[in-house]
């Protein structure tokens, strides 16, 4: 499991003080080669953390040689110091790996605004102590050390033939498409070239983190970094590549929805005859952006006029008279009006499925959200994150 | 006060049990002339409750004689025969009024989804109990009959140069742009054509209900009406009449932020420094509908980064490195990094003030929304709504 259990990579997680609990808090995560080919993807938000403005330099030419995560500090809008403890996380790091700076990608997550010579410090002190202990069994220690408000690591495999994918993922709150406050990081031994990477990364982050819209809210840190080692010495079939890294990112991305703050649902909004995929997004979005449908959902209430009235506010192809809406499969709304009662329907399972037929073609999306409860309210108002 | 201030117009709140409390259900406004000029302005939700859909035929003509307005139920998505209901309501108004059904505005609000024989008979027989009750004086009965889940009823008036602008309100939740699940009617005793009402009521709403998004979420059944009777025999001079009408409705739209389901803070999001007023507007918005900075508020926590991630999802002008945010006075991020110590911030009151400077250019705009508790998490999810 997690990044060490393809061949090539090595990592390690260690606690340098960042967390107030003593845990782990910075990880490293290095591709032995002997290839090192990488692709990363970055939050679309126009406000973007000192980590992300460096690794989107780092990652242009598709080679990387390291991952460095902490958790304690997001090192967002902490000016030209911050940039600068960016910096020197990576060049300690390539020093230290006989690699170059510009190999070396960085990723930060906790408080915005925070990230001062304290932090600094021991962000540094984090790299010097994770690469001495790098191991090819350090990948449950690393899924550890990028925890923030999250419950439990999340991790994920798959062995195909005679190369794996794993990863690691990191998020419990601000998940949000464009990319959720998240932080994942991919290996594979795979022989890949840095554009197969690429295109099977977005192609797979498209799918499955994209979808993901827990609270609507978009983070200013998330990455999710992929690194092949070529290790297997096997060049993948046809698409078989993509397809495994889309089922890891899948089963992050699931992860991530179970361990969101004070969720008590775990809820998949499924859109059926769509006119177009991108349609079946927008319109499965409405509804889990919709503060009354998320409370209803909590309340365990078949609530079918407030997904109405939240794809109503779209610009989607479709007929609000014409629409058809199951709760947990049963039919409360036909045709834009009343059909089964919502006595039938039984809300009580964590997991609950939301299936809205646009009935105007054949296009479908799946949007993984959440419900909005006091937990949430709580875990957001007592503490700053 | 209320919809009766402006010479010329009756109306009338009584009970027909469409509240289980016993509470008035049922209002009806009515003009008495010598003008019979109406506008109004709908929800933008494309899922329209019948209502909508007939008062939009209704007021093509720039005529309005009678508005009947029930709470207790939303009569959307409720079919052929709750379009039927609508019909008939406005049908037996102008019947004991002498007038034609194309006159006569009805609005609904209420539970989506319901809108059975039951309730259109007792719609009917509060058309037929409320015009027998018609009188000057009926205006704060009739404030009283709109109500849902509103606290407290909402009217305002001011008297200028020999006439009056005075209107009603009712919303608390599902409060958002493009009309927030609310009613609204308001009436004036000035000389105005058709022609200059549409455009003095456009004017007004856009700076004032239209700013408040106190949720996110857009109702199927919002209406603003307005009724000009001339019954002062005096044409407002320049543009005196859309001034009065832009502060009585922007009372109104304070009066149900100040309401708004479960809130503990009344938010003003004044963003200064903006290209454009639309991009100040996108810009307050986006603040106004993130989760995690409307649980900060709760919580009484100046979460700037959060300010900051949120408008960063924009396509605004502005450089996110180049921003100063104020709460309540205090600036504690200036040009996207810390400036004053979060400890210095009181938001403790009821009023609070986020002031956000783009840096960019002149236009300005302020919206209204409230913070997200544990109590708006309750009402949307203990009770249908």
């Amino acid at each position: 499991m997690s990044v060490t259990a393809a061949q090539g990579f090595e990592a390690a997680g260690v606690a340098v003080g960042l967390k107030s609990t003593g845990a782990n808090d910075v990880a490293v995560v290095v591709n032995r080669g002997p290839k090192k080919v990488g692709a990363a993807v970055f939050t679309s938000n126009r406000a973007k953390a000192n980590p992300i403005i460096w690794s989107q330099q780092a990652i242009s030419d598709g080679i990387v040689e390291a991952v460095v995560l902490n958790s304690g500090g997001a090192n967002c809008f902490t000016g030209s110091f911050g940039f600068q403890t960016t910096h020197q996380t990576a060049e300690k790091a390539a020093e230290l790996l006989g690699a170059g700076a510009g190999d070396v990608i960085v990723c930060s997550t906790g408080l915005i605004g925070t990230g001062d010579e304290v932090f600094r410090a021991k962000v540094l002190d984090g790299v010097a102590k994770g690469i001495a202990e790098l191991s090819t069994a350090g990948g449950e220690a690393a899924s550890l050390a990028i925890m923030t408000t999250d419950s439990r690591p999340k991790t994920a495999a798959i062995t195909r033939d005679g190369w794996t994918v794993g990863g690691m993922a990191k998020g419990a709150g601000m998940l949000a498409p464009g990319l959720a406050t998240m932080l994942v990081v991919v290996t594979t031994d795979a022989d890949l070239t840095a554009a197969e990477a690429d295109t099977a990364l977005r192609a797979a982050t498209r799918v499955s983190f994209d979808r993901l819209d827990s609270d609507g809210c978009m983070s200013t840190n998330d990455q999710v970094t992929l690194l092949a080692s070529g290790a297997s010495g096997i060049r993948p079939e046809g698409d078989a590549f993509a397809q495994a890294l889309a089922d890891v990112c899948r089963d992050l991305a699931e992860q991530l929805q179970g361990d969101a703050e004070g969720a008590s649902h775990d809820i998949a909004i499924e859109v059926v005859g769509a006119a177009s995929e991108e349609d079946a997004v927008v319109v499965g979005r409405s509804v889990a952006r919709n503060n009354l449908f998320k409370a209803a959902i909590f309340g365990n209430d078949p609530n079918w006029g407030r997904v109405l009235a939240a794809i109503g506010t779209t610009d989607a192809a479709f007929d609000p008279y014409d629409v058809d809406v199951s709760f947990n499969g049963v039919r409360v709304c036909t045709a834009g009006g009343p059909d089964r009662p919502r006595e039938e329907v039984d809300l009580t399972p964590r997991r609950t499925h939301i299936l809205i037929d646009l009935r105007v073609g054949d296009a479908a999306a799946t949007i993984l959200t959440n419900d909005l409860t006091h937990d949430y309210v709580h875990e957001n108002s007592a503490y700053s994150s």
